[in-house]
């Protein structure tokens, strides 16, 4: 009897209604900006302005009335995230920096401005407001590298309230990228494969990942990735969890594969270091006590998901 | 006792050994262009040449030298597909519209040249031909699109044998796009929930589907979606399969979800029909005898997979 996987930190189950179905009506979204709750998460080149609590143990989203942030900048490029549990519009926006320096001393007062990867690794931000920053942030870090038209390089213009990009030269549509990633606990009985990539902390072991690449499924890729880093062939593989991950526009797609091969041979270009650890050594590991000092990802992420999920044997062969 | 799901017909395990990890390696793709055994699949504006069969029930991918490909246009855009399971290279290259015309005769030697999507459909390809033919489809589908950055607007070169684009301008790179969508099949009880697409040929129904946005996790992408086209609350929400899907450049993840309620409110802009069908009736119209001649997806599809899922007992609740 296999235990139940404890859920990951973040979803998106309580993210905003989106009300995807009206960002291209003009009526619907000049209604939702004419209603006096609407409010506004204005980030400041992808980062977020916080009232920190005094001892920073939490942390919450400074939201702007749309008069606020049309105070720092007109016009002002809005996208519609959607309605929060009471039915308010939500929207943000994004300064960039050469915006924020002209905003000047309106900007200042908006400090401090954090890293919303930090803050998420963190924890210090409830769900609710964690999901709507990284619905902005993948959101803005999209369209913030997508101001000409790939195809045939002209400008392009904002539409739908923010979720599309529409080139007037030659028609292009580009609509905001999410790329699937696969992110993947291996293992074979009692231990389980991690690895340690070159811009890791010292000592800082994960879970192996990879984008899904043209022609793969999620299983495909889960193997191609593992014997493309770690040289070990992989049979079953399982769904196990998901996760927006806005650094920049990541998919999380969690799973597990069962190692057929135990002889590691990695790429010294791609990883640094990967390993098999006993299940009692991740579980030290996941608790902060290993005898090595070697660590783990915190809570809010997948790896730490797939982790805790091999240690309370949740997932595994 | 649930029975096994019946795997999608289209999965990525019978594809080429990508070698991701030297596609960035000069030395090894000079190698691997200068062995004799290495082959083009050439594509003209994204459309594949073949070889078909007396009957039409098969065909076959027509490939090229390197000579071959070369002989039709200097310098040619090659990508490093991977290697076969004899070892050799396959590439692929794509002419564009200007380009196929200015080749001339030897285009028209290629021909008939068909539409990717319609050989899929048809089921006339071996597996692996379509996959290394999928994966060519995806790559050029996004590089034709992806010849100016979208950051500055300059042109950009490709780079890692096909896998990147990089602006020298600015220093952006760009990576091949695979857009997660979901597509479920929506049951309770004995009835699954199927629409009819404005886009859909009369009489055709399938399981309703939509991208991952920003923000979305692949579960929440489910409720978000059947909730947006059908008004319908769904509760669980397990993962099937997935499958690449090459039009443009799509991952197909495959769900069940559970349906919490069962009055159907469609957005008639979204689609232009959703009902409730018995598994009886689903099985009539897989298998092509329903009495009213509707008609479902073909083999082919994850649609089609999820739906032969319910009839079979292998997803539901």
């Amino acid at each position: 009897m296999r235990a139940p996987i404890s859920p990951p930190v973040l979803t998106a189950q309580m993210s905003l209604n989106r009300r995807g179905e009206s960002r291209g009506d003009e009526g619907f979204i000049a209604a939702k900006l004419a209603d006096g709750r609407a409010r506004v998460l204005a980030l400041f080149d992808l980062k977020v302005p916080i009232l920190p609590s005094d001892d920073g143990a939490s942390a919450c989203l400074r939201w702007l009335s749309l008069d606020e942030a049309r105070f720092m900048a007109e016009p002002l490029e809005l996208a519609f995230l959607g309605e929060d549990i009471s039915g308010s519009p939500v929207f943000a926006c994004n300064f960039a920096p050469d915006q924020i320096a002209s905003t000047g001393t309106a900007a200042d007062a908006m400090k401090p401005l954090v890293d919303l990867r930090s803050l998420a690794i963190q924890g210090v931000l409830a769900e609710a407001e964690l999901l709507a920053a990284a619905q902005a942030r993948a959101l803005f870090a999209w369209s913030s590298v997508n101001r000409f038209c790939a195809r045939c390089g002209a400008a392009v213009q904002a539409a739908d309230a923010g979720w599309r990009r529409h080139c007037t030269a030659c028609g292009l549509d580009a609509h905001p990228r999410m790329d699937p990633a696969v992110i993947m606990l291996i293992s074979r009985e009692d231990r389980c494969l991690l690895g340690h990539e070159h811009r890791f902390p010292d000592k800082f072991y994960s879970t192996l990942a990879g984008f899904v690449e043209p022609g793969d499924d999620i299983e495909h890729a889960v193997r191609r990735e593992v014997k493309e880093e770690a040289g070990i062939e992989i049979g079953e593989v399982r769904y196990v969890a998901s996760q927006p991950w806005p650094f920049p526009h990541s998919l999380m797609i969690g799973c597990w594969g069962q190692a057929l091969s135990e002889a590691i041979s990695f790429d010294a270009r791609e990883i640094a270091d990967a390993r098999w650890f006993r299940r009692e050594e991740v579980r030290a590991m996941l608790e902060n006590r290993h005898a090595g000092g070697i660590t783990v990802p915190p809570p809010i992420s997948m790896a730490h998901t797939l982790i805790r999920g091999f240690v309370e044997r949740a997932i595994g062969d």
